[in-house]
């Protein structure tokens, strides 16, 4: 087998075999097949896709080039999430708790951030004590007991993956959806899932920046666990403008609280309780979605869901006195107030720049050993549909920073009013399984 | 400006200004862009393409890349010529003497063999004493004394374009108009040639397989010698199966020197007095081509083109001899009859198998240092519209090898044979300027 013919196969519309594929993947592990080859294949595969089997191939070669978790010593069914990513994504904080709470067992692995989008582990690092190291028996002994634990990505999982993605960054070949799914899936399949729920972002703050799109990618995506047999189900939630109100690690935890104790905002209560009433399905605790979302809401509402969050985070070593008393997460000390110039209805957020934003406030990385301010970050005090008088605060931004005028700038650019009130925005487009 | 940008750029169906195209291939030829940045954006070059101007920049980049061979001290138009490569492709052989004898001066710069094509230089070597490694200064004396002198490339010009080609050949990106005809022109461009007359071979032993194609990469060529104010004509011609009967290097002298003396092959007759009329109306000798054609076929018929080989071959250091006695070429000892199965029309010959079986006898090079046998080839005795009965002699190989089972099992399976007789062959097909 020669790499170039396989190129050229590809380059033609043919379809890899299995063989090929493997042959591929681990000729570039083990660096016999160089990055010049592959960079050309990643193009090819850029421009003529590839078909349902190819995509499952390739999630398993990479699931094959690395370590897989072995979580057979956790009881029930492993239902994990994923978000293609977003702004001010706290999600997964208000989730792990929602769904342990009707025991089904999160056995959480997750990032950290970097550029415009944060990380779970790095939001629950801004409460003082909280550890995202556990060891692996710890890991499971915690979420055999208490149906949930989280930790930051350890072992070499997924190698050719990461690999490959290094390549795919510096190459232009990051846009394909073939790439993107087996990517996501692999490192799900390798963590040990059983079953995925999928949240695909769309809009101004997420990869995909149309439903049709996104709707490729969730496809595309359910399809790899339908033939791997990993139950999945995508989500296509909004990301027009960030999620909730908060961007910037400590106050995203505040604000996962206010969502956990019924105060959270509109749209990351729904996304949270959709997303936790589908894992909950897949995880055999409800009959049906509508089952399952009536239940977890009950759970807000009678403060079953913020008392499993407390305890959430003292098995992980965290203080929890921060629940009764937000006020004690890190603050920042400069505030500054970013008003509208004119008069009209917010019409459209560019949630990337305000994720820019956030990072050059301190919030986020822009390499991946740059430190983070959990205090820092920003309050969108005006979003999609609001009216707004010349002179009205529309975001506060939080830094410790001297120089605040570029993130500033970015906030005030990202903003884009009109006169005419725009339609609403829907925080959940579709589901797909 | 970032190489990834371009390539995303490319990738969209952007176009490539001038600066751009002059960053990435001066970065590439330095080494500040990797392999797998350039083979990434070449392979999004197959898929997007390039209009007239980036080809145009490209070529540019490319001569710019490297030496510029300065032939002003030639009095005179400089018309090159350049073929697409074929099999039994002796064409330069005989336009050389027949377009100086018209008074213009071709300085030929010309290459070795790969492959199932053979070079012109391999070609005249198998002239006893013949020298292609002429000092540059005899070079030019002999071009403005004799108007012809032919030498081995030995400048360092387009490397850029040998170090892209390099990887495109292991990067499945050779196959792309854009880049094939950039990376001729830019080597005529830098060998100093003012007017260029294109060969550009279709069928089964040329790179292009349809007339479509052909077409295509001869307009191409021709836009970018427009764009470059070097006068440009294609002519296309055919290479459905061998030119003339010959296949090997003193073989091939020795059809030359039939067609020069006007008992030449037909086809390689008519191709090379098109292309010697197309060159010397470029140069200025005749006012159009069919008085530059007329004239030309008379240099044949009285005696004058031999008469001017002889002289090409005696300034080039070459013993003329074997002109007036061809039994001294070298000659294999061995003589291997191929033989026809079945009674039929030959209906098609895969040429290029026929180049490769020439190249398994000893006449070409497998790889670029291999060494050649002189006397080794094949004499094709059939072609495409004869009718053959079984057990009738199609071909005959000659060699010096014990083994040959294998180039005469090509040159068996390269025939193919019908009921019905073969519409007739045009030798050229078509012309573009």
């Amino acid at each position: 087998m020669r790499m170039v013919d396989l190129i050229q196969k590809k380059k033609q519309g043919g379809k890899l075999t299995r063989d090929e594929i493997n042959f591929i993947i681990s000729g570039y592990t083990s660096g016999e097949v160089p990055d010049y080859q592959m960079s050309a294949l990643l193009m090819a595969i850029y421009f003529k896709g590839m078909d349902k089997e190819e995509i499952a191939n390739l999630t398993l070669a990479y699931v094959d080039s690395g370590d897989k978790l072995d979580l057979t010593a956790i009881k029930g069914i492993k239902v994990d999430k994923h978000s293609t990513g977003g702004v001010g994504d706290k999600v997964s904080l208000v989730i792990i708790p929602l769904v342990a709470a009707a025991g089904i067992p999160v056995a959480k692995m997750s990032g950290r951030g970097l550029g415009h989008t944060g990380g779970t582990i790095d939001k629950l690092e801004a409460i003082a004590g909280f550890n995202t190291n556990l060891p692996g028996d710890k890991f499971i002994s915690n979420v055999n007991a208490y149906k949930m634990a989280i930790a930051g990505q350890s072992a070499n999982l997924t190698p050719a993956d990461k690999k490959i993605y290094a390549l795919r960054d510096v190459t232009a070949t990051v846009d394909s959806i073939p790439l993107i799914a087996s990517s996501v899936m692999s490192k799900k399949i390798a963590s040990g899932a059983d079953a995925i729920v999928l949240d695909v972002k769309v809009g101004s703050g997420a990869f995909m920046k149309s439903i049709d799109e996104a709707k490729e990618l969730a496809l595309t995506m359910v399809e790899i666990g339908k033939s791997l047999n990993r139950k999945t189900i995508a989500v296509i939630t909004d990301m027009s403008q960030p999620l909730g109100n908060e961007v910037g690690n400590a106050s995203e935890v505040k604000e996962a609280i206010e969502a956990l104790a019924g105060k959270g905002a509109k749209d990351l209560t729904a996304v949270a309780l959709t997303i936790a009433a589908h894992m909950t399905v897949l995880g055999g605790a409800f009959p049906d979605f509508e089952h399952a979302y009536n239940e977890l809401e009950r759970y807000i509402m009678s403060g079953k869901a913020i008392e499993k969050f407390k305890q959430f985070v003292e098995i992980q070593g965290g203080n929890p006195g921060f629940i009764d008393n937000p006020a004690s997460l890190p603050k920042a000390k400069k505030h500054i107030e970013v008003k509208a110039l004119k008069s009209g209805y917010v019409a459209a957020i560019n949630a990337e720049a305000i994720g820019v934003a956030a990072m050059l406030l301190g919030a986020g990385r822009k390499k991946k050993d740059d430190r983070i301010d959990y205090s820092a970050g920003l309050t969108m005090v005006k979003k999609i549909g609001e009216y707004v008088r010349a002179g009205d605060t529309i975001c506060i931004l939080h830094s410790n920073l001297d120089e605040h005028e570029e993130a500033e700038a970015m906030v005030m650019n990202a903003y884009s009013f009109s006169d005419s009130q725009p339609s609403p925005i829907h925080f959940v487009y579709d589901v797909v399984q």
